[in-house]
Protein backbone atom coordinates (compact mmCIF):
# COMPACT_ATOMS: atom_id res chain seq x y z
CA UNK A 1 0.00 0.00 0.00
CA UNK A 2 1.35 3.59 -1.03
CA UNK A 3 -1.39 5.31 -0.35
CA UNK A 4 -4.24 4.97 2.54
CA UNK A 5 -6.46 7.67 0.93
CA UNK A 6 -6.19 9.33 -2.78
CA UNK A 7 -8.90 12.16 -3.99
CA UNK A 8 -9.58 11.31 -7.89
CA UNK A 9 -10.98 15.04 -8.38
CA UNK A 10 -12.67 14.37 -12.13
CA UNK A 11 -13.26 10.68 -12.28
CA UNK A 12 -14.21 10.39 -15.99
CA UNK A 13 -12.17 7.60 -18.34
CA UNK A 14 -8.64 8.89 -16.87
CA UNK A 15 -9.63 9.20 -13.02
CA UNK A 16 -11.52 6.13 -12.89
CA UNK A 17 -9.13 3.71 -14.91
CA UNK A 18 -6.79 5.43 -12.37
CA UNK A 19 -8.88 4.51 -9.24
CA UNK A 20 -9.84 1.04 -10.33
CA UNK A 21 -5.88 -0.36 -11.00
CA UNK A 22 -4.29 1.25 -8.19
CA UNK A 23 -7.31 -0.15 -6.11
CA UNK A 24 -6.87 -3.56 -7.43
CA UNK A 25 -2.47 -3.29 -7.67
CA UNK A 26 -3.57 -2.79 -3.90
CA UNK A 27 -1.34 0.22 -4.46
CA UNK A 28 -4.16 2.41 -2.72
CA UNK A 29 -6.46 2.38 0.25
CA UNK A 30 -9.75 4.31 -0.46
CA UNK A 31 -10.78 6.78 -2.97
CA UNK A 32 -12.41 10.06 -2.86
CA UNK A 33 -14.26 10.36 -5.94
CA UNK A 34 -14.90 14.36 -7.15
CA UNK A 35 -17.52 15.04 -10.49
CA UNK A 36 -19.73 18.17 -10.64
CA UNK A 37 -22.54 15.23 -11.84
CA UNK A 38 -24.42 12.95 -9.39
CA UNK A 39 -24.31 10.28 -12.28
CA UNK A 40 -20.98 10.34 -12.72
CA UNK A 41 -20.83 9.65 -8.84
CA UNK A 42 -23.18 7.50 -8.63
CA UNK A 43 -21.47 5.38 -11.52
CA UNK A 44 -17.92 6.11 -9.93
CA UNK A 45 -19.41 4.20 -6.99
CA UNK A 46 -21.45 1.46 -8.93
CA UNK A 47 -18.15 0.51 -10.68
CA UNK A 48 -16.30 0.35 -7.22
CA UNK A 49 -13.84 2.83 -8.81
CA UNK A 50 -14.70 5.00 -5.59
CA UNK A 51 -15.42 4.05 -1.61
CA UNK A 52 -16.52 7.63 -0.88
CA UNK A 53 -17.58 10.82 -3.84
CA UNK A 54 -18.58 14.25 -3.41
CA UNK A 55 -19.20 16.99 -5.90
CA UNK A 56 -16.86 19.30 -3.37
CA UNK A 57 -13.13 19.50 -4.81
CA UNK A 58 -11.92 20.95 -1.67
CA UNK A 59 -13.58 18.49 0.68
CA UNK A 60 -12.49 16.02 -1.25
CA UNK A 61 -8.85 16.20 -0.44
CA UNK A 62 -9.32 16.77 3.14
CA UNK A 63 -7.15 13.93 4.78
CA UNK A 64 -5.67 12.49 1.33
CA UNK A 65 -2.34 11.55 1.12
CA UNK A 66 -2.60 11.36 -2.46
CA UNK A 67 -4.66 14.05 -4.68
CA UNK A 68 -4.84 12.59 -8.66
CA UNK A 69 -6.21 15.72 -11.09
CA UNK A 70 -7.78 14.18 -13.80
CA UNK A 71 -10.20 16.95 -15.20
CA UNK A 72 -10.13 18.36 -18.55
CA UNK A 73 -6.46 19.99 -19.29
CA UNK A 74 -8.47 23.45 -18.98
CA UNK A 75 -10.19 22.56 -15.32
CA UNK A 76 -7.05 22.17 -13.33
CA UNK A 77 -5.55 25.02 -12.81
CA UNK A 78 -9.25 26.23 -11.29
CA UNK A 79 -9.08 23.04 -9.23
CA UNK A 80 -5.67 23.74 -7.88
CA UNK A 81 -6.93 27.07 -6.58
CA UNK A 82 -10.19 25.51 -4.95
CA UNK A 83 -8.14 22.82 -3.11
CA UNK A 84 -5.08 24.84 -1.97
CA UNK A 85 -6.35 25.29 1.58
CA UNK A 86 -7.71 21.64 2.29
CA UNK A 87 -4.64 20.14 1.09
CA UNK A 88 -3.38 18.06 3.73
CA UNK A 89 0.60 18.66 4.53
CA UNK A 90 3.09 15.98 3.24
CA UNK A 91 0.29 15.24 0.45
CA UNK A 92 1.44 14.23 -3.04
CA UNK A 93 -0.32 15.90 -5.44
CA UNK A 94 -0.26 14.97 -9.44
CA UNK A 95 -2.71 15.50 -12.30
CA UNK A 96 -3.25 13.63 -15.53
CA UNK A 97 -3.88 16.39 -18.30
CA UNK A 98 -1.91 16.05 -21.49
CA UNK A 99 -0.11 19.33 -21.49
CA UNK A 100 1.93 20.55 -18.64
CA UNK A 101 3.40 24.05 -18.83
CA UNK A 102 -0.09 26.21 -17.73
CA UNK A 103 -0.68 23.39 -15.21
CA UNK A 104 3.04 23.28 -13.23
CA UNK A 105 2.94 26.70 -13.18
CA UNK A 106 -0.97 27.17 -11.74
CA UNK A 107 0.32 24.47 -9.03
CA UNK A 108 2.86 26.80 -7.38
CA UNK A 109 0.36 28.43 -6.15
CA UNK A 110 -0.35 24.86 -3.85
CA UNK A 111 0.76 25.49 -0.49
CA UNK A 112 5.29 24.45 0.05
CA UNK A 113 3.61 21.96 3.06
CA UNK A 114 2.62 19.26 -0.21
CA UNK A 115 4.49 18.08 -2.95
CA UNK A 116 3.18 18.75 -6.81
CA UNK A 117 4.65 16.86 -9.58
CA UNK A 118 2.97 17.33 -13.40
CA UNK A 119 2.13 14.12 -15.25
CA UNK A 120 0.70 12.94 -17.81
CA UNK A 121 -0.44 8.86 -19.42
CA UNK A 122 0.00 8.10 -22.84
CA UNK A 123 -3.39 6.24 -22.07
CA UNK A 124 -6.81 6.70 -23.49
CA UNK A 125 -9.09 6.54 -26.15
CA UNK A 126 -11.97 8.47 -28.50
CA UNK A 127 -14.20 7.30 -25.39
CA UNK A 128 -14.79 9.34 -22.51
CA UNK A 129 -16.89 9.85 -19.20
CA UNK A 130 -16.50 7.23 -16.02
CA UNK A 131 -18.39 3.96 -18.28
CA UNK A 132 -15.41 4.10 -20.11
CA UNK A 133 -12.98 3.19 -17.41
CA UNK A 134 -10.63 -0.12 -17.76
CA UNK A 135 -8.18 -0.63 -14.95
CA UNK A 136 -5.75 -1.72 -17.87
CA UNK A 137 -5.82 1.37 -19.68
CA UNK A 138 -2.51 1.90 -18.27
CA UNK A 139 -0.81 -1.13 -19.00
CA UNK A 140 2.28 -0.77 -21.46
CA UNK A 141 1.35 3.03 -21.86
CA UNK A 142 4.25 6.11 -21.71
CA UNK A 143 3.67 7.95 -18.35
CA UNK A 144 4.96 11.28 -18.71
CA UNK A 145 6.34 12.92 -15.40
CA UNK A 146 7.89 16.64 -15.09
CA UNK A 147 9.22 17.01 -11.68
CA UNK A 148 11.56 20.36 -11.90
CA UNK A 149 15.23 21.28 -9.60
CA UNK A 150 12.48 21.81 -6.72
CA UNK A 151 11.05 18.43 -6.81
CA UNK A 152 11.15 16.20 -3.22
CA UNK A 153 12.77 13.20 -4.38
CA UNK A 154 10.71 10.67 -2.09
CA UNK A 155 7.78 11.98 -3.60
CA UNK A 156 9.26 11.61 -7.39
CA UNK A 157 9.96 8.12 -6.01
CA UNK A 158 6.85 6.95 -4.79
CA UNK A 159 4.88 8.77 -7.79
CA UNK A 160 7.65 6.68 -10.09
CA UNK A 161 6.22 3.49 -7.99
CA UNK A 162 2.63 4.43 -8.66
CA UNK A 163 2.84 4.85 -11.78
CA UNK A 164 5.03 1.15 -12.08
CA UNK A 165 2.50 0.02 -10.40
CA UNK A 166 -0.79 0.87 -12.60
CA UNK A 167 1.52 -1.23 -15.71
CA UNK A 168 2.90 1.84 -17.58
CA UNK A 169 6.52 2.89 -17.92
CA UNK A 170 7.63 6.44 -16.34
CA UNK A 171 9.48 8.65 -18.61
CA UNK A 172 11.01 11.86 -16.68
CA UNK A 173 10.82 15.06 -19.27
CA UNK A 174 10.96 18.72 -18.77
CA UNK A 175 7.32 20.39 -18.69
CA UNK A 176 8.54 22.32 -22.17
CA UNK A 177 10.00 19.43 -23.73
CA UNK A 178 6.94 17.25 -22.64
CA UNK A 179 4.83 19.93 -24.33
CA UNK A 180 6.38 20.34 -27.38
CA UNK A 181 6.82 17.10 -28.54
CA UNK A 182 3.10 16.58 -27.24
CA UNK A 183 2.20 19.02 -29.99
CA UNK A 184 4.08 17.17 -33.02
CA UNK A 185 3.14 13.46 -31.87
CA UNK A 186 -0.74 14.01 -30.75
CA UNK A 187 -1.84 18.23 -30.84
CA UNK A 188 -0.95 18.64 -34.12
CA UNK A 189 -1.96 15.01 -35.74
CA UNK A 190 -5.58 15.31 -33.92
CA UNK A 191 -6.21 19.38 -35.45
CA UNK A 192 -5.18 17.43 -38.84
CA UNK A 193 -7.77 14.93 -38.40
CA UNK A 194 -10.13 16.98 -37.63
CA UNK A 195 -9.26 18.99 -40.52
CA UNK A 196 -9.53 16.56 -42.90
CA UNK A 197 -12.65 15.48 -41.61
CA UNK A 198 -13.91 19.45 -42.10
CA UNK A 199 -12.90 18.94 -45.93
CA UNK A 200 -15.45 16.15 -46.13
CA UNK A 201 -18.49 17.49 -45.38
CA UNK A 202 -19.58 18.05 -49.40
CA UNK A 203 -19.78 14.19 -49.47
CA UNK A 204 -21.61 13.59 -46.33
CA UNK A 205 -23.85 11.27 -47.11
CA UNK A 206 -21.96 9.48 -49.39
CA UNK A 207 -18.72 9.07 -46.70
CA UNK A 208 -19.78 5.64 -45.98
CA UNK A 209 -19.32 4.22 -49.49
CA UNK A 210 -16.86 6.66 -50.51
CA UNK A 211 -14.12 5.54 -48.07
CA UNK A 212 -12.43 2.52 -46.76
CA UNK A 213 -10.52 1.41 -43.41
CA UNK A 214 -7.82 3.73 -43.98
CA UNK A 215 -9.24 6.66 -43.23
CA UNK A 216 -11.60 5.46 -40.48
CA UNK A 217 -8.24 5.23 -38.95
CA UNK A 218 -6.72 8.56 -40.42
CA UNK A 219 -9.26 10.13 -38.45
CA UNK A 220 -10.38 8.14 -35.61
CA UNK A 221 -8.77 10.77 -33.44
CA UNK A 222 -10.97 13.09 -34.27
CA UNK A 223 -14.25 11.51 -32.72
CA UNK A 224 -12.36 12.88 -29.09
CA UNK A 225 -14.66 15.05 -27.32
CA UNK A 226 -14.10 18.54 -28.84
CA UNK A 227 -14.31 20.59 -25.16
CA UNK A 228 -11.12 18.76 -24.00
CA UNK A 229 -9.54 19.09 -27.20
CA UNK A 230 -9.93 22.93 -27.19
CA UNK A 231 -8.63 22.95 -23.93
CA UNK A 232 -5.57 21.15 -24.98
CA UNK A 233 -4.74 22.44 -28.14
CA UNK A 234 -5.52 26.28 -26.75
CA UNK A 235 -2.94 25.26 -23.82
CA UNK A 236 -0.20 24.05 -26.10
CA UNK A 237 -0.99 26.50 -29.27
CA UNK A 238 2.87 28.19 -29.52
CA UNK A 239 3.60 24.64 -29.88
CA UNK A 240 0.60 23.26 -32.18
CA UNK A 241 1.61 26.28 -34.40
CA UNK A 242 5.27 25.88 -35.15
CA UNK A 243 4.78 22.02 -35.75
CA UNK A 244 2.11 23.50 -38.52
CA UNK A 245 4.40 25.47 -40.07
CA UNK A 246 6.98 22.25 -40.30
CA UNK A 247 3.78 20.50 -41.72
CA UNK A 248 3.02 22.90 -44.14
CA UNK A 249 6.39 23.00 -45.16
CA UNK A 250 6.49 18.74 -45.63
CA UNK A 251 3.25 19.30 -47.46
CA UNK A 252 5.05 21.60 -49.70
CA UNK A 253 7.37 19.43 -50.70
CA UNK A 254 5.57 16.76 -51.44
CA UNK A 255 3.24 18.96 -53.48
CA UNK A 256 6.23 20.18 -55.47
CA UNK A 257 7.23 16.59 -56.29
CA UNK A 258 3.71 16.18 -57.43
CA UNK A 259 3.36 19.05 -59.73
CA UNK A 260 6.70 18.77 -61.04
CA UNK A 261 5.50 15.15 -62.09
CA UNK A 262 8.58 13.87 -59.90
CA UNK A 263 8.03 10.32 -59.30
CA UNK A 264 11.83 9.70 -57.97
CA UNK A 265 11.36 12.68 -55.76
CA UNK A 266 7.83 11.76 -54.35
CA UNK A 267 8.83 7.86 -54.09
CA UNK A 268 12.01 9.37 -51.73
CA UNK A 269 9.23 11.03 -49.34
CA UNK A 270 7.06 8.31 -49.17
CA UNK A 271 9.90 6.38 -48.31
CA UNK A 272 11.36 8.26 -45.66
CA UNK A 273 8.08 8.69 -44.08
CA UNK A 274 7.52 4.84 -43.99
CA UNK A 275 10.67 4.15 -42.59
CA UNK A 276 9.55 6.77 -39.36
CA UNK A 277 5.85 4.98 -39.47
CA UNK A 278 7.57 2.08 -39.03
CA UNK A 279 9.52 2.78 -36.00
CA UNK A 280 6.30 3.90 -34.34
CA UNK A 281 5.10 -0.18 -34.28
CA UNK A 282 1.86 -1.00 -33.17
CA UNK B 1 -19.81 -20.15 -62.88
CA UNK B 2 -20.04 -16.92 -64.26
CA UNK B 3 -16.67 -17.26 -66.40
CA UNK B 4 -14.50 -20.20 -67.78
CA UNK B 5 -11.17 -18.86 -67.61
CA UNK B 6 -9.57 -15.69 -65.90
CA UNK B 7 -6.12 -14.06 -66.63
CA UNK B 8 -5.27 -12.10 -63.40
CA UNK B 9 -2.61 -9.95 -64.53
CA UNK B 10 -0.32 -8.73 -61.49
CA UNK B 11 -1.25 -11.51 -59.01
CA UNK B 12 -0.30 -9.49 -55.93
CA UNK B 13 -2.64 -8.99 -52.67
CA UNK B 14 -5.58 -7.61 -54.79
CA UNK B 15 -5.49 -9.93 -57.50
CA UNK B 16 -4.67 -12.83 -55.12
CA UNK B 17 -7.45 -11.95 -53.49
CA UNK B 18 -9.76 -12.07 -55.91
CA UNK B 19 -8.68 -15.12 -57.32
CA UNK B 20 -8.99 -16.93 -54.56
CA UNK B 21 -12.73 -15.34 -53.77
CA UNK B 22 -14.07 -15.89 -57.77
CA UNK B 23 -12.42 -19.70 -57.17
CA UNK B 24 -14.56 -19.66 -53.85
CA UNK B 25 -17.72 -18.91 -54.65
CA UNK B 26 -17.88 -20.65 -58.04
CA UNK B 27 -17.77 -18.09 -60.18
CA UNK B 28 -14.45 -18.62 -62.06
CA UNK B 29 -13.24 -21.94 -63.18
CA UNK B 30 -9.51 -21.53 -64.04
CA UNK B 31 -7.62 -18.62 -62.74
CA UNK B 32 -4.17 -17.86 -64.70
CA UNK B 33 -2.16 -15.71 -62.59
CA UNK B 34 0.53 -13.76 -64.26
CA UNK B 35 3.36 -11.80 -62.23
CA UNK B 36 6.48 -10.73 -62.83
CA UNK B 37 8.43 -12.99 -60.68
CA UNK B 38 8.66 -16.88 -60.17
CA UNK B 39 8.85 -16.52 -56.74
CA UNK B 40 5.62 -14.58 -56.89
CA UNK B 41 3.68 -17.71 -59.65
CA UNK B 42 5.49 -20.17 -57.14
CA UNK B 43 2.87 -18.80 -54.36
CA UNK B 44 0.25 -17.57 -56.43
CA UNK B 45 0.03 -21.72 -57.32
CA UNK B 46 1.07 -22.62 -53.33
CA UNK B 47 -2.33 -20.74 -52.33
CA UNK B 48 -4.25 -22.16 -55.13
CA UNK B 49 -4.84 -18.58 -56.31
CA UNK B 50 -3.66 -19.67 -60.33
CA UNK B 51 -4.38 -22.74 -61.62
CA UNK B 52 -1.42 -22.24 -64.28
CA UNK B 53 0.78 -19.13 -64.27
CA UNK B 54 3.11 -16.97 -66.88
CA UNK B 55 5.55 -13.73 -66.68
CA UNK B 56 4.16 -12.80 -70.39
CA UNK B 57 0.93 -10.81 -69.72
CA UNK B 58 -0.08 -11.57 -73.68
CA UNK B 59 -0.01 -15.36 -73.13
CA UNK B 60 -1.84 -15.26 -69.90
CA UNK B 61 -5.35 -13.44 -71.71
CA UNK B 62 -5.01 -16.19 -74.68
CA UNK B 63 -8.34 -18.16 -74.28
CA UNK B 64 -9.70 -15.86 -71.68
CA UNK B 65 -13.24 -14.36 -70.60
CA UNK B 66 -12.42 -12.28 -68.05
CA UNK B 67 -8.81 -10.74 -67.41
CA UNK B 68 -8.79 -9.06 -64.18
CA UNK B 69 -6.15 -6.26 -63.98
CA UNK B 70 -4.31 -6.37 -60.63
CA UNK B 71 -1.21 -4.39 -61.25
CA UNK B 72 -0.15 -1.15 -59.84
CA UNK B 73 -2.20 1.62 -61.18
CA UNK B 74 1.01 3.26 -63.15
CA UNK B 75 1.84 -0.16 -64.93
CA UNK B 76 -1.51 -0.22 -66.05
CA UNK B 77 -2.08 1.49 -69.19
CA UNK B 78 1.63 -0.45 -70.47
CA UNK B 79 -0.38 -3.66 -69.56
CA UNK B 80 -3.16 -2.66 -71.52
CA UNK B 81 -1.27 -2.31 -74.82
CA UNK B 82 0.74 -5.66 -74.03
CA UNK B 83 -2.65 -7.36 -73.93
CA UNK B 84 -4.18 -5.36 -77.37
CA UNK B 85 -3.35 -8.18 -79.34
CA UNK B 86 -4.45 -11.61 -77.60
CA UNK B 87 -6.70 -10.51 -75.77
CA UNK B 88 -10.10 -13.02 -76.99
CA UNK B 89 -13.40 -11.41 -78.59
CA UNK B 90 -16.12 -11.45 -76.72
CA UNK B 91 -13.41 -11.10 -73.65
CA UNK B 92 -14.58 -8.86 -70.08
CA UNK B 93 -11.38 -6.95 -69.13
CA UNK B 94 -11.57 -4.84 -66.15
CA UNK B 95 -8.95 -3.35 -63.14
CA UNK B 96 -8.46 -3.14 -59.82
CA UNK B 97 -6.85 0.34 -59.68
CA UNK B 98 -6.88 3.16 -57.28
CA UNK B 99 -7.52 5.91 -60.27
CA UNK B 100 -9.46 5.78 -63.18
CA UNK B 101 -9.14 8.31 -65.69
CA UNK B 102 -5.29 7.17 -66.77
CA UNK B 103 -6.29 3.61 -67.20
CA UNK B 104 -10.15 4.04 -68.59
CA UNK B 105 -8.33 6.47 -71.39
CA UNK B 106 -5.78 3.96 -72.08
CA UNK B 107 -8.34 1.17 -72.59
CA UNK B 108 -9.54 2.48 -75.24
CA UNK B 109 -6.63 1.07 -77.30
CA UNK B 110 -8.22 -2.05 -76.75
CA UNK B 111 -9.75 -4.36 -79.77
CA UNK B 112 -13.31 -3.40 -79.89
CA UNK B 113 -14.86 -7.22 -79.69
CA UNK B 114 -13.74 -6.86 -76.02
CA UNK B 115 -15.42 -5.11 -73.21
CA UNK B 116 -13.63 -2.66 -70.94
CA UNK B 117 -15.10 -1.56 -67.50
CA UNK B 118 -13.06 0.19 -65.12
CA UNK B 119 -12.93 -1.13 -61.23
CA UNK B 120 -11.82 -0.12 -58.37
CA UNK B 121 -12.53 -2.10 -54.73
CA UNK B 122 -11.98 -0.34 -51.65
CA UNK B 123 -10.22 -2.65 -50.36
CA UNK B 124 -6.55 -3.44 -49.20
CA UNK B 125 -4.32 -2.61 -46.35
CA UNK B 126 -0.72 -1.45 -45.69
CA UNK B 127 0.27 -4.48 -46.76
CA UNK B 128 0.92 -5.98 -50.46
CA UNK B 129 1.56 -9.02 -52.57
CA UNK B 130 0.37 -12.53 -52.91
CA UNK B 131 1.61 -13.55 -49.21
CA UNK B 132 -1.02 -11.06 -48.37
CA UNK B 133 -4.49 -12.82 -50.53
CA UNK B 134 -7.10 -13.13 -48.49
CA UNK B 135 -10.43 -14.35 -49.83
CA UNK B 136 -12.26 -12.16 -47.75
CA UNK B 137 -10.83 -9.15 -48.65
CA UNK B 138 -13.41 -7.97 -50.72
CA UNK B 139 -16.59 -8.44 -47.97
CA UNK B 140 -18.71 -5.17 -47.44
CA UNK B 141 -16.35 -3.30 -49.36
CA UNK B 142 -17.12 -0.46 -52.03
CA UNK B 143 -16.72 -1.50 -55.51
CA UNK B 144 -16.16 1.23 -58.01
CA UNK B 145 -17.10 0.46 -61.41
CA UNK B 146 -16.80 3.14 -64.38
CA UNK B 147 -18.77 2.46 -66.92
CA UNK B 148 -19.76 5.17 -69.58
CA UNK B 149 -22.32 5.54 -72.70
CA UNK B 150 -20.59 3.05 -74.83
CA UNK B 151 -20.32 -0.21 -72.25
CA UNK B 152 -22.02 -3.18 -72.94
CA UNK B 153 -24.73 -3.46 -70.97
CA UNK B 154 -24.45 -7.39 -70.56
CA UNK B 155 -20.83 -6.93 -69.76
CA UNK B 156 -21.97 -4.30 -66.90
CA UNK B 157 -24.64 -6.89 -65.23
CA UNK B 158 -22.23 -10.10 -65.81
CA UNK B 159 -19.22 -7.71 -63.73
CA UNK B 160 -21.91 -6.45 -61.35
CA UNK B 161 -22.89 -10.04 -60.26
CA UNK B 162 -19.21 -10.70 -60.22
CA UNK B 163 -18.63 -8.31 -57.38
CA UNK B 164 -21.01 -9.13 -55.86
CA UNK B 165 -20.23 -12.82 -55.76
CA UNK B 166 -16.49 -11.33 -53.95
CA UNK B 167 -19.15 -9.76 -51.31
CA UNK B 168 -18.68 -6.38 -52.29
CA UNK B 169 -21.05 -3.73 -52.53
CA UNK B 170 -21.16 -2.45 -56.82
CA UNK B 171 -21.60 1.53 -56.98
CA UNK B 172 -21.38 3.05 -60.43
CA UNK B 173 -19.48 5.75 -61.30
CA UNK B 174 -18.42 8.66 -63.55
CA UNK B 175 -14.60 8.17 -63.66
CA UNK B 176 -13.92 11.50 -63.04
CA UNK B 177 -16.06 11.77 -60.41
CA UNK B 178 -14.48 8.49 -58.54
CA UNK B 179 -11.15 10.12 -58.79
CA UNK B 180 -12.22 12.99 -57.27
CA UNK B 181 -14.03 11.69 -54.89
CA UNK B 182 -10.68 9.49 -53.74
CA UNK B 183 -8.86 11.84 -53.73
CA UNK B 184 -10.44 13.58 -50.83
CA UNK B 185 -11.45 10.50 -48.99
CA UNK B 186 -7.86 8.38 -49.74
CA UNK B 187 -5.03 10.19 -51.77
CA UNK B 188 -4.87 13.18 -49.70
CA UNK B 189 -5.29 11.27 -46.17
CA UNK B 190 -2.51 9.40 -47.28
CA UNK B 191 -0.31 12.13 -48.30
CA UNK B 192 -0.82 13.51 -45.41
CA UNK B 193 0.02 10.82 -43.10
CA UNK B 194 3.04 10.38 -45.00
CA UNK B 195 3.80 14.23 -44.74
CA UNK B 196 2.92 13.91 -40.79
CA UNK B 197 4.98 10.98 -40.76
CA UNK B 198 8.01 13.09 -42.33
CA UNK B 199 7.90 15.92 -39.60
CA UNK B 200 8.76 13.18 -37.05
CA UNK B 201 12.35 12.73 -38.13
CA UNK B 202 13.76 14.76 -35.22
CA UNK B 203 12.15 12.37 -32.16
CA UNK B 204 12.63 8.77 -34.38
CA UNK B 205 14.41 7.05 -31.49
CA UNK B 206 12.09 8.12 -29.16
CA UNK B 207 9.38 7.71 -31.44
CA UNK B 208 7.59 4.58 -29.89
CA UNK B 209 7.81 6.31 -26.28
CA UNK B 210 6.72 9.67 -27.34
CA UNK B 211 3.43 8.49 -28.94
CA UNK B 212 0.22 6.74 -28.41
CA UNK B 213 -2.06 4.67 -30.49
CA UNK B 214 -3.96 7.89 -31.67
CA UNK B 215 -0.87 8.09 -33.95
CA UNK B 216 -0.63 5.06 -34.70
CA UNK B 217 -3.94 4.76 -36.15
CA UNK B 218 -3.75 8.48 -37.78
CA UNK B 219 -0.54 7.90 -39.90
CA UNK B 220 -1.01 3.44 -40.24
CA UNK B 221 -1.71 4.30 -43.97
CA UNK B 222 1.91 5.46 -44.71
CA UNK B 223 3.26 1.95 -43.87
CA UNK B 224 1.87 1.25 -48.06
CA UNK B 225 4.58 0.77 -50.23
CA UNK B 226 6.11 4.11 -51.81
CA UNK B 227 5.70 2.47 -55.42
CA UNK B 228 2.14 1.95 -55.71
CA UNK B 229 1.25 5.16 -53.42
CA UNK B 230 3.64 7.41 -56.09
CA UNK B 231 1.68 5.87 -59.26
CA UNK B 232 -1.64 6.32 -57.79
CA UNK B 233 -1.00 9.90 -56.28
CA UNK B 234 0.87 11.21 -59.50
CA UNK B 235 -2.15 9.52 -61.89
CA UNK B 236 -4.16 11.59 -59.75
CA UNK B 237 -2.11 14.97 -59.30
CA UNK B 238 -4.24 17.58 -60.20
CA UNK B 239 -7.28 16.61 -58.20
CA UNK B 240 -4.57 15.83 -54.98
CA UNK B 241 -3.70 19.45 -55.73
CA UNK B 242 -7.17 20.54 -55.16
CA UNK B 243 -7.99 18.63 -51.85
CA UNK B 244 -4.75 20.09 -50.69
CA UNK B 245 -6.51 23.64 -51.01
CA UNK B 246 -9.36 22.59 -49.09
CA UNK B 247 -7.16 21.14 -46.34
CA UNK B 248 -5.09 24.31 -46.41
CA UNK B 249 -8.06 26.83 -46.04
CA UNK B 250 -9.44 24.90 -43.60
CA UNK B 251 -6.06 24.40 -41.42
CA UNK B 252 -5.90 28.17 -41.71
CA UNK B 253 -9.48 28.01 -40.15
CA UNK B 254 -8.14 25.99 -36.89
CA UNK B 255 -5.00 28.28 -36.56
CA UNK B 256 -6.79 31.41 -36.58
CA UNK B 257 -8.89 30.06 -33.71
CA UNK B 258 -5.86 28.62 -32.28
CA UNK B 259 -3.80 31.97 -32.34
CA UNK B 260 -6.90 34.19 -31.56
CA UNK B 261 -7.45 32.25 -28.00
CA UNK B 262 -11.24 31.68 -29.51
CA UNK B 263 -12.37 29.23 -27.76
CA UNK B 264 -15.77 28.69 -29.08
CA UNK B 265 -14.77 28.87 -32.27
CA UNK B 266 -12.22 26.18 -31.98
CA UNK B 267 -14.75 24.11 -30.25
CA UNK B 268 -17.34 24.17 -32.89
CA UNK B 269 -14.67 23.41 -35.76
CA UNK B 270 -13.73 20.10 -33.47
CA UNK B 271 -17.46 19.39 -33.30
CA UNK B 272 -18.01 19.71 -36.96
CA UNK B 273 -15.39 17.49 -37.86
CA UNK B 274 -16.37 15.03 -35.26
CA UNK B 275 -19.73 15.20 -36.65
CA UNK B 276 -18.48 14.34 -40.14
CA UNK B 277 -16.39 11.58 -38.41
CA UNK B 278 -19.03 9.96 -37.11
CA UNK B 279 -20.51 9.44 -40.48
CA UNK B 280 -17.40 7.05 -41.47
CA UNK B 281 -18.75 4.70 -38.84
CA UNK B 282 -15.82 1.79 -38.68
Amino acid sequence: MLFERCAVIGIGMIGGSFALAAKREGLVDTVVGMARTESTLRQARDLSAADETTSDAAAAVEGADLVYLAAPVGAIPALLRTIANTVPEGCLVTDAGSTKREIVAAAADLPAHCAFIGGHPMAGSEQAGIGAADPDLFRGCSYFLTPDTQTNADALALLRRLVEGIGAEPIIIDRDEHDRVMAATSHLPHMLAAALCATLAEFEGDLPRFSGPGLRDSTRVALGPEDLWRDILLSNADNVTARLGELRRMLDEFEGALEAGDGDGLAALLEGARRLRERLVG
